[in-house]
């Protein structure tokens, strides 16, 4: 079973003309494997997956996993509304030599998402995937919440290796890491709350923030197993107004214009989503040069 | 431009074995066809169509346009949260004969989801359809809102002809009839607010109810034509147990129930969603008894 | 047992140097007096009575009751967090000659006020009060909704005469009226659902808007009675702007620079709350020329 | 200035028949006084200051700043949503020797409690205070929450010290602390986010679980600044179902009966709150025993 901990980026996909640009994408990920992170997630939130179609879900992974295989860890979002879907990922990602696949919960039928409904669905997946799953619990994009109890039922299930909380409920995070079966990871879904979730026993970060600064991201665990916890919670304060900038307050365009100051492809996002207006873009560039991050001019 | 009004059935799925039973939809489709049905909604929240695969999908547009044609009207539900996807499924809907397309709001980037942005998806999708677009504002499934604000200006597109909105906020429904071009359709989403609505001046409902009851909700709208009022009324109370059964309390499980109990086809659901357990059977035949609802004994 | 029916109006408070400014309020009431309303509210939302010192309470009702004794029936907002201080004000508003008492829920310990919690506490008082108790359901400022089925509960004791609900929710209003007992009305507590809500069973409405616009208000319910559904409407939808200003949007705050308008005396608010600035003024100025009201001059 | 750290208990206030024990509160408040809090906190939403008469409010003040002189920090809870009465009991609190007094934001006309109206209600207070004040952000209970930008700007004013923050929103917590005037004391409002609290830079707790718990509450921050990180882990996790049970599971109602398991008096509620039932009590006692927390036989 692998050990997962560190701080792992779930990857932008770009797009050229509303294709997946894979050359543009290389380049990224050329910046990404030789960067302190542990692993990369293809298709999580940030990767617009449901924006994809079923083939190019197929052709994104494959082009991935060649292109990550030996350097990070792999891990894909297979989690779809469609369960079926949902099981030819996972046989996907295991052909292509991923590590596991990231799970998020189904986000359509909300209200009969009930705590068993949940457990029978994770169950139903984990017993057929053939890679190690890792819960997906994103409420602000999901409207679902899996609970404490649920997280930690699910820690017993021999296939189930960890969960990414982008909740920011603290207390639940706590009552998981209290509950679950050992071994079971817990990886804090945004850099806000990632040093207090190391705090209470997370093994590390699943960040968008990670994006533009996966080195960064990776010295505050750094930190925080040296002991050096002022420190730690200075990087911590320094980061939160950049990381709000691609995350709570922006979401993907802010995250895709910020790739673009400090030299990645960002690019186009595809509909409903759209690309960072001016105000915004200045507003993530003050935010980055407050942090003390070195931008570059983009046109 | 067609007239939208008249009560829709969003129509449930049929599953055998977890793919698509073409035999038993016929079933009920002979039912329904032959029902006070103004037309039917193929691949709306009840047909599960967040559960299919993309081949399923064009399959099942196929189906369902030849069998209802000439019966009732037909419309599609396409929208998901890949824009290809929709833009292709509205021109197999064209290619089929259907009258009109069900677009529901993007439901994952909720945080993103504003009104300048669902107004520029809107009029993106608009622009393309071959068919005519009905918005679809489901809140509780999709944690959107759309504000009747930007329904009455998405309103004066010309390709845009009416709104189910199932948030069963009566106010939103009032300002969007009285501010939405003249010819834009209003139909209430859910038979427990479709009496106010009708009050207000909607013009019909697409209700799930009408799965298992399309004559009844049929004459709720002739009794209100006809200005009898105290019998709509003792109508829409008669029947809210039932309602509540098949949508906000049970979802999709109740109404599979429901239909087996009225001597349709209910069936399987495809994971997450899980068939009614026999308590919520039970429940469901008690609200059909005591509504006065003739039932058909179930294995 | 007295009959709860038509419009009651909820009267705003005067102050002048952060007191009671009785010798305003008197004018105020001159004018409520001589129109259609039914009834008044005194110390209801509108009248800030969570302001208000308890000896200021006993004064407001005592002074009120007798200007309008005779005139209108009252109703006195007797809720508060304080049980004690309820009963009491219960019987300082029969001393007085009071119809009724207003009862909200009470609104602090929220995630406490389950049905069974509110259901004892309504019986408390209502067991013990001298005057017939109307329920007070105002989820947007007290965070608590009763539920229909609570309602209907209530709506059996024989010290229970109505319910003012303002939660807006078109459902439960519905199956409050179709469960609760014979004789229990229901009020709808905002004009932008008043006209549903009667079409549903609704025997009146205490609305803020009648501060400023009693017998337009009172004019709903005459159309209504008399089976003119469009010119209903009609006016419905051309007060809704009036009366968003008033309550949802700009609060108290609106309603006080609304009455100045129509020539009575609004005044300060009290802290928390503030005066509307020039810019809100100017909105609410606009809502009432553009429904047709004669507005005066203010400085 | 005072320097506002370590524990504080809000304490709970013992009724018997309606009316306020004094001599009961006088036997918990030796226990209090002789434990390891550093102050504490009277007329808390613990103490049921919302279901106080203005009367009993003066005299509590009075008599248990008497009790506590010398011996423990006395804050004082002289929030409520009547500003004149607010004032007096600031004053009140200054001149029986109290040291600070705990402002809750005003809960009742929550839509319009924006941020500019809460600060000019903070500074209003603020500047009239003769006693340094604490703002109380307790979103559960008030259904307000006051953002981190603004709590940053009050924590400017000369005359307020620190905030309890109850939300358990972590991020809040982390931004408050990065951005407020040096001096500036955040504490926890609930022991489940106590730790990770601490870790961004918290000075302390008010602590519902204090009341039962005092010198364990305490261990917490002694453990966290001795750098015992991972005993304060432990610690932390094995109150937290004794926490939930007197906070978020069964409030004042679970607090009492733990207090009473504990050889404290807890006593009556007031309504609408009640006494918890059997099945309630044998949780706190079950949540008490599993924590091993030693027990006393209750009838």
């Amino acid at each position: 079973m692998f050990d997962l901990k560190g701080i792992y980026c779930p990857i932008a996909t770009p797009f050229v003309n509303d294709k997946i640009a894979y050359d543009k994408l290389d380049e990224n990920l050329t910046f990404w494997t030789s960067s302190k992170l542990e692993g990369i997630v293809v298709m999580g939130s940030n990767g617009e997956f449901v924006s994809l179609l079923e083939k190019e879900k197929e052709e994104l992974i494959a082009h991935c996993c060649k292109k990550i295989a030996g350097k990070k860890r792999v891990v894909v979002g297979t989690g779809s509304n469609c369960f079926e879907e949902t099981i030819r990922l996972c046989q996907v990602s295991k052909d292509n030599g991923a590590d596991a696949v990231l799970l998020v919960t189904p986000f359509y039928y909300k209200s009969s998402m009930k705590d068993d409904v949940l457990a029978a669905y994770y169950t139903a997946v984990a017993d057929r995937s053939p890679l190690p799953v890792i819960i997906y619990n994103m409420p602000a994009n999901t409207g679902v919440n899996m609970s404490s109890a649920l997280q930690a039922k699910l820690s017993r299930h021999p296939n189930i290796v960890g969960v990414k909380d982008t909740s920011g409920n603290i207390v639940q995070i706590a009552e998981t890491i209290r509950d679950a079966a050992p071994g079971f990871s817990v990886l804090a879904g945004n850099w806000a709350f990632l040093l207090p979730s190391l705090c209470l026993g997370a093994k590390g970060g699943t960040l968008a923030l990670s994006n533009v600064l996966p080195n960064e991201c990776a010295e505050l665990i750094e930190l925080f197993n040296a002991g050096k916890m002022e420190e730690a919670k200075q990087l911590a304060f320094r980061l939160m107004p950049v990381n709000a900038a691609v995350t709570t307050k922006y979401g993907i365009a802010g995250l895709k214009a910020a790739m673009e100051y400090v030299g990645l492809y960002g690019g186009d996002l595809r509909l409903p989503l759209q690309r960072a207006n001016e105000t915004v873009r200045a507003e993530v560039r003050s935010a980055l040069v407050n942090a003390g991050i070195a931008v570059r001019e983009v046109n």
